[in-house]
């Protein structure tokens, strides 16, 4: 079993898990791998429990069930995004194209890089629930982030804000349908898809390609 | 209830249901109306029968049971744009594009125009598993007849396999992330919605937006 890097659930009450995880990154790393293969509402807080190597009963020390874990996981999937959309907000002195082509980048890459499709659990009818409202405001949050970037770039400045939300959903739609296509194909190389996927939002943007148009990007930019 | 156009569950062996459905169709419809906002897992063939108006025992002649009623509604989002694009595929004497355009636009209205978001248990875990096989081919043939589109235009007939492949995936993945962006907001106008994914879908493959490049395709094409 050692090969793949993958344990079957057995209890280790006290032994710690060897990839250098918390308990709580243990827990999130078990209930990533069963709600994404086994689905959410099949997977039990003893199944998560057991899978982390953990009683059920140490669990509840470090989360407080199977909807905390979910939120988390979710706002894992969003939380670095916004952070970097923060950072290229503030650096006014760079064109809003390649800073909206760097947060498309880097946002495909967080949704695509993870050992589970994460993204997939975005369209489970419990995440409607009010405990993941927190989720759906980062998501709206960054959303946000790419309508300010697509604003301030050369063709979305002329746009009515009408267009300009149109024109952001397709955007948005297009960085968050990576999940499918990753669902369909998980072992795509992840960095080229990540930056084709950066030059086709520049193209919905009304951009040609980024290299014929305002150079490439600094190399790690 | 009535003002809704939904009912409750409750038992109607004798009683049709008041929507012109078949027993099947009916089913179908009350099973998507679970699987989306239940959830598949929590979804038991009781609650579907009952919310069809159908004894449990009765719903068997119809379908199978759950997983039935799931490929059913999955091959449902893709076999009338399948349909489409074998047409479309035989007018070789209209520009690709257009057809491009024509076969994007209806998948979008696909999509996005039934009383429930199926798309959203295209990520269900269960999916992976054999009985579904039967979708993932019909997909799989959805999206070669995009390929085939994409190369047949003017700007994809020079384009290596490699990169053909990957702005195939791109124009697939934005058409079917819409089941996303629908997530966020059901109420949106579907034909708008349709007809700018369309043209984003065009300037992913390396065309200006649509009128300036090779006219608008005829209204109702």
């Amino acid at each position: 079993m050692s090969g793949t890097g993958r344990r079957v659930g057995r209890p280790r009450a006290e032994q710690r898990p060897d990839r250098g995880l918390t308990p709580r990154g243990e827990l999130l790393d078990a209930a990533a791998e069963l709600f994404t293969t086994l689905g959410f509402g099949a997977t039990t807080t003893r199944a998560v429990a057991e899978r982390a190597g953990m009683r059920q009963a140490t669990m509840y020390h470090y989360v407080s069930g199977k909807e905390d874990l979910l939120a988390q996981l979710l706002e894992s999937t969003v939380k670095p995004s916004l952070v970097l959309a923060a950072a290229l907000l503030a650096q006014s002195e760079r064109p809003a194209e390649a800073r909206l082509w760097q947060l498309c980048r880097s946002d495909v890459e967080l949704l695509c890089g993870g050992r589970h499709n994460l993204g997939a659990l975005y369209l489970l009818p419990e995440v409607r629930a009010e405990r993941f409202a927190p989720f759906h405001r980062m998501r709206a949050e960054l959303k946000g982030a790419y309508r300010q970037l697509l604003h301030r770039s050369r063709p979305g400045g002329g746009l009515g804000a009408a267009e300009l939300a149109l024109r952001t959903d397709l955007v948005f739609g297009l960085v968050e349908g990576v999940i499918l296509i990753r669902r369909s194909d998980p072992d795509r190389p992840v960095a080229a898809f990540a930056e084709a996927t950066a030059d086709a939002v520049l193209r919905i943007a009304g951009f040609p390609l980024r290299d014929e148009a305002w150079g490439a990007p600094a190399a790690g930019a």
